[in-house]
């Protein structure tokens, strides 16, 4: 029979997401509503293996649920990558009584989550927290539907400016390995072509496209890149190519980066963050460990951290075809 | 066999919501992609009627993607109600050669489309535009998302009144008959208390509620209270009630009203409008009709209409746990 | 010669308003900056009165820059506007050490201010923190242009609304004595008339007006009304009346309410808080008393309280004209 | 005696800036006002030449108030600056039987339009239109104020990311010879140092005092740069230095481009917009030409187009010692 659990940890690791303040919250307060102490740990696993923790109560996550980043700090920890970082963790969470950890963070947090939970035997829980919605075991990530918004918000702007100029813009939004983001915001932002790691368009068909664009009457475009986008070496090369391969158009780059990641959470992502800091807690004292809460068909669930690393979610082909329909 | 399908007609309905001119936009767009005619029907079944007709190509709906409200306009049609005005409407499609209608509404609306399909036989397909979520067969209609977001921005704004004079506010979001806008904006919004029409909490236990918060040390408060809620005959009323029955707090209302209909569309209503509106033509085209599409587990879906009007989708229980553990 | 000024109290009073905090963080670190201690009451004169007082540092104001509301909370209080409640209040400043105020406020806490300075002799300096900006001696009060915003926005939305549905809108916007929020948003909002307490434009010319739009082809209009307008006893009333009269309107009502008080502040009234909050701390160390800083001709200037509380800031007239002209 | 005007050409040059939609809509409704015609001309001194003109009425100006960009477009010409290219577009304004024109633009659209009025004797007003304020003979040109408030919000959110992880920011802005928008936003953003073309810091001054802000405490930090900062050959090459000569930071660089042009006008902007437009066409009728009109002490005033294109606007010195200060 396991412990029972009488005292929880919670971080926050890798790059932060609108969301995990709200996610940080409910922990506490779902640990509040429980008679369980709750620890907030500062920076990641780097703030685990020193030590760095401060005992946190209902009252002292107030007026963080509307706030972007994460009030207890996120870093990305080598030490932690090593067995005697995670030796040190191990001791410091037993000097404090900390019975489980809840890790809210991308996979490559759960990784270490996971791993951490096997040589020691400690209990933990993963909230997925990043803006990329790329984690297997839930269709939305914390953050990524803000980050949506943010970024459709930013087009619509360069919109404007685009039409009003005959202007043909790339503009480049988050994602390395996969086109979450850039699927949603090209059609949401009426973009004429979506380029992202998934699929290769190659140049000259992009070139190719944008001139019966062109022909067909637009006189301003709007093409959204994936960071992970293979078709140019980067963005800038895009532009130089379409430059010197197309005639009449007058060629702009943007790239909107870090600030795709803060903000105030959208309504949706405070919700989820709420529901999934409730099931990571309650999951914890009912036993369960090594499992990532998700959202699965409207209900909250959990998924093996080891499935929830294995891959990266899949484009759904239905918006790809949806953005072709569109861009007609 | 039914008639080859070469003019589809589309129409908003009822109150409008974020979201109808992308459906509108994306309902045009396919059309053009399959090489049918789309005809614009302005003013709902009103415009029907009086045969208000406008032909759109890809170019008409350009720039309308992040635009609230309807370019077609939206009103409530008593004469459609009657078997003689649903009559000339017929007659008016007839002499425009329209072979299917997109009506974008709620409940009401589909109610009429199904009529006016059994009665004529005539091609109908239904997509769900209320900002209310109440429609059984999505598990988002048009329009709820944004809104949320929209109310949730007002709530962070009355919040900081709030705490800064010790007040207590009394929200007042829409939700005639339902109370999902309530239920999320409230724990979006870090409320104390959520009044829905489902539940009625009773004047005493929110009294009672208010002052245990007031006690822990809550120094301002704001309770979501939906339209529909049944606790006070209405908002000012329960405002009256709390101000003679609870000391020590200064009692506010705010009627957040019409500004919850308009806006920007969130880039997820943008995204599914723009499904909904491929996904409703191509059924109408595949022969389908007395259909409403719908986002189910993620996919487009088709219910019967006559489904889909059925009742009122009901509270998540789960939402209603999670706002109480919030609040602890 | 007065004596040297070792420590600053500050304060915020009234109505709260976007800047506050931006003021609060300009005091505190111009105080730093010239090493003078800086000490934040809380509550306001209530908060003077039973000396709720906290050292605070540059550090201390990190992040509220950007945030609605007043950290240090605001609050009206009876006790201050007695003889008795002000010795209380200048015993509590005497015990601690403190030398001068900054008064962050509207004129009532102004008025306050005043007396206090010349029972006691006691160093004050106001800074103008009110959304209406009705305040001799500035072009701008604190908070007014976030305000402007906030309620331009809200309008923008309604229009979404009514344009789809050809109906009549009533907006309420905050001004109980003057009309420069309603008629800046108006202009700014497009509304077809504004009312205002300095104009009683009388109820059948305001009916004369709308039919007049109506016949030239608008299907939509929005009205927007301050509060301390005196057509109609009150706005709900107005809707009746122009529903008994007019025909072919669907009119509404939407009453704005608090969360035009709210919301991080605009640039403009960041970067007029922290100039205000400069020359409030220096014009005390140079001896200087019972003044308000303000904006004039782009510049910061005092002016005696006396003059600042004395009647209102008048409508410019001009807006009034362009307002009618773009009604054409 | 000058001929009576009687038709009025209105047109957008140089790159756009939020309000100038405001300003057509204001110039169109002014001569409906003054039952005078008006005339759009497409991308600007372009279209001039073309002759691409278009006849319109208040009613076509309806719902662009609060649009970005211009429904006009705006291109820049070479043609007009050849005699030859000037003589085309007076041909074209003569065989349209415009009288007068209002030029919406910056300094170069100005100059073109001086030249034009002294070689034509053909009546102009100008209207200043550009985000940058750097124009002689306004306190605002239209747009900065919605500038401003874009890259404010941007950098609220750089900010939740830099202070999650202790990072240092590099946050470009637009701006290439004068600092109006770097020094609002820098101290509006709470930066820690602001890099404007106007100040050279130089690169050993800069590590210093970021050092200097480490060590007292500081985790994260905002620089502030403006296009036209001399410090750098660019922004990416001051971060290569900072990289090199710091320890401990870790640097990120956001250049945030076209999207500061764009969005729905500040309500400051629409009013200014709406008051320019009047006093431009009355201005015109008037008799006066080869004027600007500008926002000056809070009053609309007319500056010749000379004076107006002489030099660039100063920086504040008052803002530098306040961004100093906060920065303490």
């Amino acid at each position: 029979m396991p412990k029972a659990i009488k005292k929880i940890g919670v971080l926050t690791s890798g790059g932060d997401s609108p969301g995990m303040n709200a996610a940080i919250r409910s922990v506490v307060r779902t640990c509040a509503y429980h008679n369980v102490e709750c620890v907030g740990i500062y920076r990641g696993y780097e703030g685990l293996i020193e030590g760095d923790f401060q005992l946190l109560d209902a009252r002292s996550v107030r007026g963080i649920i509307n706030k972007g980043g994460t009030m207890l700090k996120s870093a990305r920890s080598k030490e932690f990558r090593e067995k005697e970082g995670r030796q040190k963790a191990f001791r410091k969470l037993s000097e404090a009584s900390i019975d489980a950890l809840v890790i809210i963070g991308g996979d490559g947090s759960f990784t270490g989550a996971m791993i951490f939970n096997e040589e020691f035997d400690f209990p933990v829980i993963g909230i997925p927290g990043t803006i990329d919605n790329d984690i297997v075991g839930t269709s939305n990530t914390l953050g990524f539907d803000t980050a949506l918004n943010t970024v459709v918000d930013a087009i619509d702007k360069i919109r404007d400016t685009a039409s009003s100029h005959n202007r043909l813009f790339f503009v480049e939004v988050m994602g390395r390995d996969v086109g979450h983001i850039a699927l949603n915001v090209g059609i949401a932002g009426g973009a004429e072509e979506i380029l992202i790691p998934e699929e290769d368009l190659g140049l000259d068909r992009l070139v190719e496209s944008l001139n019966r664009s062109r022909k067909s009457g637009k006189t301003s475009s709007i093409v959204v890149v994936a960071e992970g986008d293979k078709i140019g070496k980067n963005i800038f090369e895009l532009k130089d190519y379409v430059d010197q391969n197309m005639e009449g158009y007058d060629v702009r780059v943007s790239v909107l980066g870090h600030m795709q990641r803060g903000g105030p959470p959208s309504c949706f992502d405070r919700v989820l963050a709420s529901r999934m800091g409730v099931k990571a807690v309650e999951s914890l004292l009912e036993g369960k460990t090594n499992y990532m809460v998700g959202l699965m068909n409207g209900a909250m669930e959990l998924t093996p951290l080891e499935m929830a690393i294995k891959g990266k979610t899949k484009i759904n082909l239905e918006l790809l075809r949806v953005s072709d329909i569109m861009s007609t």
